[in-house]
């Protein structure tokens, strides 16, 4: 079947995503899943907005690198280093025009400083690059972990871990 | 040396980039030359300007594919498929929010069809992605490529050769 | 200077590492930095010591695939996909001569099950994969993340959470 | 189905490519099309021949560096090098025996300098490297692009460019 | 079809493989046939049984490193570097707890040194890495390579290589 | 330092290698040592002459595919398959203009057939393919491998091995 123009185009980035929800933030993803033609290609995008004291909550991308550019609002972004860096935070305030990059598998988060609406976009170097929330997918998934793992791992009671799935549940 | 949050942070994406010459648009590179934690990551990032009617004229990126996002304005974008593909234009009309993909090494341009500037941000599959603008290469290198092979090859009498060599010149 | 077999060797892990810490398990890693000769190799190895109920808590390898095979004890490991898949839990009971599979940054845990301790070996994709440890890296960077990002991310009390960045404080 | 000798067997590089053609040259490409074995193997090879003034016109190829070896004649080439290194004009007179590497995505040429034919090996990095003839591809492409882009970007009257496109068409 | 846990496992890898047989010694590989969570990602694993004074004699991986790790017994392993580096051997007595690499593509060996059973398992870096033991491949190869170009090669007298070929024809 | 012209260039292939050695054969290898512009492009170029009845005794690149064309005289080409596929050898007689393609890793040969000397070129997937002779790196090494291994590995005598490794000494 012969590639067509409309097999390198996705449109509606121009619309903000719906922040109405727990963590007032919404990203909205351009990957090989919505452009065909991005098969290989190594590269997606994404629209990221945030509510006024919206978050992006800390999560990773288990296959690609971001850069980050800031359209509108006061973002607070920061990354956290691995073990063997003796996991330092690399956090930075960041304004409109302002940069940043997340390195591959590195936990990272945004949030909104501000009274006003958020606006970013990001490019990621994979055509697929996933997302892997921390707190859904350690308190969240399906089925649950074991609380006792957890309630370890974490310096927090059995009991608070188990509430805790109760809220991350889907 | 101990990387800090600055090698990952660059300022300025803010301010639209001087379109006062002769393609009136300006491409703003962020790469590893900016942003040194950009290294082996494998993306970067540009925002281009385009003042009304102004042209990204047909170039390529050796060792990137790009996604382009429209911001403001109206751009017309194409790029063209390589000779086994019989030389295919890829072209699209793209309004604010609409996304494009021009695959790694294929002659590609964009162009603004309004009376208003546009502007985009694009996300490229490499940290130092490269640029060869056609007309700059072919007929402004340092120093010239013979006039007689460009003729030829270009269907152009040589004098006509010449003067274009004349006028790229650097 | 000329590479010599010392180069490619390494020798030690017959001894099982101290497990007398707070998760009660060990991991000692056999990388680049242990063996100049994996240099480019793209894979290295690590021993992995459990006391009884040991664990190896909540974690990922952001640049490896993690390959494990359980030598001696009862092991119970499992990882979450990522939000694409739903967060979904794949777990195992693994008992000696079982080998389980945790995809490139993808967050696992292994749980020794059992009166006796455990041993795994487990290679891994990369001369250097990295470790991201979830607890520590989020409640126990340096500086810490801000308390409040945390507390809305996690769903718990800013009070909880400052508690825990006091105990996961290295 | 299993795999035999002549999926990795090609016939007939012994034999000119017929040059009577606008550009009195001639390519005969043996890559994954004609080789099954090719595939995921990241090499293809070519034979070029020239018929005497014949040109190889200014072109690129983009997902491959590609190394050329003269068996016969004498052969002018060259390669322009990106935007960043000033546009840079690489190029050699080349007599049998003579290689000469084209970077991968660079714009590149070879001419016959004598009145005899001349005969070109090249390994190329990949299994299908694409070829990019310039000048078919901005003046010659289907649908054309529009002409006022092309005058402009190659500062040229608009007729003049009309006149290429006709040329030019398919 | 949904992944489930079952395809990131693999279960026996405490069994002892068979080592009744010419060299006395036995591989069991866990890769990508075994594991199907294991496409794409890059490595592999197998165990190694050698019988008292067992030998896997000279073989290449085409496609990986591997890393050894020895469990019991007492291992004499090398590996010979490739002629630009004049063929040298690298060459280590192991015992339980010492690792030892051998980098993609060389010829390698291991030698049961003692009167026990030794028992290593190794980590490599293809998901498919491909044995190729030499002598088999060489003189027991289907059908036979012609002895005259093995004579030559080896420097032994047709006869004695006739005589190989009937001896390691399958 | 800037890079120029000669950096990309390479001469001399014109010229016979001496087959004037044990295995009539010679090959002249083009990589990134002789091109420092190959570095990270993944290709280098060899020319192998053969006197007549000369051989390029089985061989293997470690970091390379191979692609061969015959430009002159009769050569008996062939390589082997990993275990997996049974060591089967695939092979072919090639005349001029003939192309075969030798997969990365697999031991390989190429014998003059004919009364008058051969040549050919071939494009190899890596700036440094490496070769490892096999004959030379078995029997050959510095220091060399205990006859004892090698002797049960390829069933022979080992006071023929031992003979062996005298012929093979370097």
């Amino acid at each position: 079947m012969q590639a067509k123009a409309e097999d390198f185009f996705f449109s509606g980035l121009n619309q903000a995503g719906d922040t109405n929800n727990d963590v007032k933030s919404n990203v909205t993803t351009v990957n090989v899943d919505q452009i065909p033609g991005l098969n290989t290609m190594g590269i997606s995008l994404v629209r990221i907005d945030y509510a006024p004291y919206g978050k992006n909550p800390p999560h990773t991308h288990p296959r690609a690198t971001e850069i980050l550019v800031l359209l509108e609002g006061t973002l607070y972004v920061g990354f956290v280093s691995s073990n063997q860096d003796n996991n330092r935070l690399f956090a930075k305030m960041l304004y409109p025009g302002d940069v940043f990059v997340f390195p591959i598998g590195m936990i990272h988060f945004q949030v909104n400083m501000g009274k006003t609406p958020a606006v970013a976009f990001a490019g990621l170097s994979s055509q697929n690059a996933g997302v892997i929330t921390i707190a859904d997918t350690v308190f969240g998934s399906t089925p649950p972990i074991n609380p006792e793992i957890l309630a370890q791992a974490f310096k927090l009671d059995v009991n608070v871990v188990k509430d805790l799935e109760a809220k991350f549940k889907n």
